[in-house]
């Protein structure tokens, strides 16, 4: 790929101009107060899809949130890479952790900071920049189309039906994706792996209506001891989840893998230094990489009931709620584990409250097997620029529509991602380093060369 | 107490209307934001002091709210009554269950909606007014001091010191109280107990900041699941509260007491109809009157951590945050019990996650023998006014400021109180029907009849 250093050393400042303007659109998918927004961000990328040089863009309709789709046909028998992105962030809450505001980007410390600096406005943006530089220098050796959702945050929820939809026109050789971590700036690695997800929204109700906790405590329940008592008890003293049947399909995993996989630079030390925490905490009988790549958890990621503000109001609440997810691994059915935990979940309510489990979203796992020709090829181009083999890694995150991809367009996906995971993603203070967004777009050409030869 | 129905009927619209001014000003003493709001409230209360009929009326500075003082002294040889109440009122929240604007009252299904209708404005004002007869009739028979205090919401922090300094001034023979419920509204009742409290403000801290779910989720200790498995193991599986040390020194009732405490009319199946609850729940081996009444308990008033808002956000929170709070009994210190929890709960924290408690605010457990002559005095006062003799209740809430008047002035409280159960204190759609309003002005008068005898 000729010149793609020079390339990028000459149009840096604006492509990152062009990522602040997409940055500042708060594309929050989980606030409906911010339907505008999505819309206008799908249109901004529109923008730059054609003028990085595709042959058509549209904001198309779906279910929900538009979807963005755009291509560059040079030859129909040569082959098609559809890059997947998406344009919906996270929530920003709390606020006021956040040393910058969320959605006004700035660099320092050679990283850019902002909410979806990384996830996935970045990462996706490389895409975009990647594919200019290949049109601009007519070195393009594919076909490209470029499909950006707005819902991936809450689940891609509507973008299983566009692909059912527009089967015909999103057909292709391999998906690409960014949209994924590597393990250092000197160590590449590509996402072989992720885990799956089931979230479900939680409601306890005992009493009718709040209640004065001195005339009704220690006769009528409260929701909130109820809850705790019922979330303490998904978990046995080993770590392990306590719903039947919920470990039934996990695949175990050899020693021969496990060994591999132990050979991935991991400094312990650092990681608990890093999260300021005496100590990690899981299910016992596996390290803190198995923890996170191989084997599948439950955490709660929210919770709240009664009087959670300033002072001590003395009530006893009437309803308590959580938000409470897992992370599943390959072989493990989202469908069928959303329902084991509802029954699970609800049965387990004692007669003195109610419990109302809805489950929201949710995705299967997806593994990427080293040995085929869209994996080869991604290797082959982080070998290019990083000058060392990348590690197959296994990531604890979720991407649940890269298995509907592959169910629903019969395409493997290659999840070639250069965030770092000191980039807070879903967190405050979200940021990406100046260099990997860079690298990215250095590097990304690379795989196309590689999978059309 | 001559003509008290006749004075009521021809003023009862201007007693509403009265009341009503103090009502709208929002003096919710947990929120900082309402500071001048108290002191609206109190200048209202010194105006109505002496529109009542005292010769003198002030706003008096305290460590924190003012307190609002006001006497009539006719005859320095007649007995000396303390009127106690208090004018500031619990938070509003949730604002979205009020079917009425909580500061905008209004007289509905012959009730009276707003926050503070019963708790304590509506309470406290059946005083003045009853004062105001006497006054305006000529039969005051005792002498009288008012004392109302902005705290008793957050636990009366300065009006301890306020009695301390001003003890010459607050001398009396008896405090009469306005701040509790009675049974039903044929079924008049004192209240000869009040347990005491003990809050806690609690925080888990996990990582040092919100982690994505995906990526840490089964490696980091989630601080919600900690605190759910601290909460649930407050209780054993009979509802038994497992601090060490904390029934030490709670009082045995004889089976005989418990048995005259039984003969007070309770109906659990309309208890249950009336809260939409299948069962009740609390301690084995006590019923639903005594859990209530002669028992401590332990509820958590409000519980919040990570992702509350809509939306699925997949997040491994940083934090969890926690209000818990006992009721205690006769005999047990409330220093004592924040002290063993605090220590209990942070001892109990597993070495992944960091524990802070922090004692918001507490009071003693107080109980007013039947063998005095005040209490006397509020039952004759009643009998005469419900042709019937008031049973003697202990009641689950708590006004930790009495057990303090009586370790500091020296002086016995009277709890009689004209509430409801049904009236929802603390809660949204607070409300006080109109004829336990009127019945209590028409009751009090009685009282400084009897106890001046």
């Amino acid at each position: 790929m000729k010149d793609v250093k020079a390339y990028i050393e000459a149009n840096k400042d604006r492509f990152l101009e062009e990522l602040f303007e997409l940055i500042r659109i708060p594309s929050i998918s989980a606030e409906s107060e911010h339907k505008d927004d999505m819309v206008r961000c799908a249109n901004k990328w529109k923008e730059y899809l054609l003028a990085a040089g595709c042959d058509r863009a549209e904001v198309m309709p779906s279910a929900g949130n538009p979807v963005v789709y755009g291509e560059k046909i040079i030859d129909p028998a040569k082959p098609t890479v559809l890059v997947y992105g998406h344009y919906d962030v996270m929530p920003v809450a709390p606020l006021e952790l956040w040393r910058t505001q969320p959605f006004e980007p700035v660099v320092k410390d050679g990283r850019i900071w902002a909410r979806g600096a990384d996830d996935d406005k970045g990462q996706s943006f490389m895409q975009a920049k990647a594919f200019e530089f290949m049109v601009k220098t007519g070195q393009l050796p594919c076909n490209v189309k470029f499909m950006l959702e707005g819902e991936e945050e809450i689940g891609s929820g509507s973008l299983y039906g566009f692909c059912e939809e527009h089967k015909e026109m999103l057909k292709s050789d391999v998906i690409l994706v960014s949209d994924t971590s590597m393990i250092a700036p000197d160590v590449p690695s590509i996402t072989s792996g992720l885990r799956g997800l089931c979230y479900w929204d939680v409601e306890v109700t005992g009493a009718n209506h709040d209640l004065h906790s001195g005339i009704y405590g220690g006769a009528v329940a409260n929701p909130i001891i109820i809850l705790s008592k019922m979330i303490a008890g998904l978990h046995d003293e080993n770590g392990h989840i306590t719903i039947p049947g919920f470990y039934d399909d996990v695949l175990v995993i050899s020693d021969e893998e496990r060994a591999l996989m132990a050979q991935a630079p991991f400094d312990e030390e650092a990681y608990k230094r890093e999260l300021d925490i005496r100590t990690v905490h899981g299910e016992k009988g596996y390290t803190t990489k198995e923890r996170t790549g191989i084997r599948p958890c439950l955490d709660v990621c929210g919770i709240w009931g009664g009087h959670t503000g300033e002072g001590s109001k003395t009530v006893l609440p009437s309803k308590a709620y959580a938000k409470i997810s897992t992370r599943l691994v390959a072989n493990q059915d989202y469908n069928k584990i959303s329902k084991l935990f509802k029954d699970y979940f609800e049965a387990a309510a004692p007669e003195c409250v109610r419990v109302k489990v809805t489950p929201s979203h949710g995705g299967a796992a997806y593994v990427c097997p080293m040995d085929t020709k869209a994996y080869r090829a991604a290797e082959k181009a982080m070998t290019e620029t990083y000058g060392k083999r990348p590690i197959p890694t296994r990531s604890g995150g979720s991407i649940p529509i890269v298995a509907g991809f592959e169910r629903i367009l019969g395409v493997k996906s290659v999840l070639m991602g250069f965030g770092l995971g000191s980039d807070d993603i879903h967190a405050p203070n979200e940021n990406y380093p100046l260099e990997q967004f860079l690298k990215g777009i250095e590097t990304i050409p690379y795989f196309y060369k590689y999978f059309a030869e």
